[in-house]
């Protein structure tokens, strides 16, 4: 049996233009990093949070990287004794569903300590617990795709109807995220709680449209139906500039360009490694236009979603 | 030259379920045929109409058969007569695109007499001119499917924007045409011009459950997706009857059972040949409980589009 693990679980983008609360996708960079330890005296602690400037809590059942590890332990009824270290590589408050990595993180790394008693997929309801603990309510469209890889798609929440979609294989991701501070609670506030049919319409043509372009490796149909007219008209308020930075972006020759999940990073979809950068560095540029500073990432489309970082073989004494 | 043809074009499901006003897909019956016979003299002319019960315009400039054709030869600037033979077999005012199976027939046996001057899916704007001439509206959701074959989506209509959906092999579609009169302006009417955000989310969640189900082949989420929350509820009241006949249909294996178009026949899809006869004869007695007669269809999903029955070689004098 291990003893010792380290895992990585990676950030994601959820909404992604046309599909609000029920589509998201994972990246390859960032994630967050878990260390797990088994203890011979039972018990689950968090040891350490780095990277989080001690805004996280450590209190096992309030943290979203232990919350999905207790309710794991408790439906095994196993009192099995762990030591947690919790790297925050993802951004707290980015929209880079921060916690849902921590939550798919903790999860991942226990299963494998334990032996791998339930498959990946089947872990997902633990890692929704953990996404509860830190955002007061269940979404999957982080957790999702953070746990199975690749663009996952909700089809429903009750009950939880989780769906892989097939990609292109050249898929990249850019995302920037501006230092900016918009609270999810408050993303929500300001929707509309009616829609007119009509620009509900126009939405799951776009929806319908992304899926079939994304398994058809359609680009030119992915990028046409990147468009979202319920949510970003009205969310993008909170993002100085948004709408410059979406131009220069298309420009540039991004498939697409919205934000991700509430905000306040956006995110662009393109064909290359090449574009992809060349986004970031646009992104940067644009922003810094309205006195908005930040960082951006790429990187391809994660497909395998959390993987084993090192573990170690030692027998527990 | 062809101087003479007879075609079929069919008859097509439009809404599907959760798709309103974006998706639709054709049948392999009923449909409408038209016979074309080129004339010397200019002018097109509607010499039969047969199985309208008299209801049909006959003025070409009025009839959804000869508008596309009408806008077709202006299009060429062609001022070729034509003599046109309407066999209507798919019942009008019955949610089952009968206008549209009659403008496609007509603009597809026009092109081939003509000698293909345009690759067929490049007709649809034609074809669309006659379901404005019937409906006062120029929905695609009936025409595309008519023309394309198979499962379509409209994913915007401004820019118009259609795309072919692949499907399962075996795919089979029950309908049942009621005895009750439903007129498409007053099922539109009924509608709500605004929608709960929480409803659209779930409409927008099955949409894409659907296409992805269709595109993998995956029976159960193609039934797991059939859900309309936001029109059927409203639209089904306007079909004595429509909760029960669902309920037994579904009991006899049906992937879903929904209204069809603007109503009042409703459809349902299956895996089998055999299923598909019996979901007809359930709905049918069904049906009856309520002293609504009618009459049922099934065939396999229709990949092809409208079809050339026979034509006559013979070179025009």
């Amino acid at each position: 049996m291990k003893n010792q693990i380290r895992v990585f679980a990676p950030a994601s983008v959820a909404n992604v233009a046309c599909g609000f609360d029920i589509l998201g996708f994972a990246v390859e960079y960032p994630g967050d990093e878990v260390e797990i330890k088994l203890k011979d005296e039972p018990g689950v602690v968090i040891s350490t949070i780095d990277g989080d400037n001690g805004k996280l809590p450590k209190a096992p059942d309030k943290n979203s990287v232990t919350v999905p590890i207790l309710s794991f332990l408790k439906h095994y009824r196993i009192d099995q004794g762990m030591e947690i270290k919790l790297f925050k590589k993802t951004p707290a408050g980015s929209g880079l569903g921060s916690s849902a990595a921590s939550s798919v993180a903790g999860v991942f790394a226990a299963n494998i300590l334990l032996g791998e008693p339930m498959k990946q997929e089947h872990l997902l309801p633990f890692a929704l617990d953990g996404e509860k603990a830190a955002c007061g309510i269940a979404h999957a469209d982080n957790v999702a795709p953070a746990l199975l890889g690749g663009f996952v798609l909700i089809r429903s929440y009750h009950p939880l109807d989780v769906v892989k979609i097939p990609t292109p294989d050249q898929l990249y991701c850019t995302i920037f995220h501006p230092d900016l501070e918009v609270r999810t609670s408050d993303a929500r506030k300001i929707l509309k709680k009616n829609i007119p049919l009509k620009d509900a319409i126009v939405q799951w043509g776009n929806i319908a449209g992304l899926i079939t372009g994304l398994m058809k490796s359609d680009y030119e149909l992915i990028s046409r139906s990147m468009e979202d007219v319920i949510v970003e008209p009205i969310r993008s308020i909170l993002i100085p500039g948004f709408d410059k930075v979406k131009k220069a972006v298309m420009e540039t020759g991004a498939l697409g360009c919205n934000i991700s999940g509430s905000g306040p990073s956006i995110f662009s979809l393109s064909r290359s490694d090449e574009i992809a950068k060349e986004i970031g560095e646009v992104m940067a540029e644009q922003f810094k236009l309205d006195d908005v500073s930040g960082e951006f990432y790429y990187s391809k489309i994660n497909n395998q979603g959390p993987k084993v970082i090192t573990q170690d073989e030692d027998e527990i004494l």
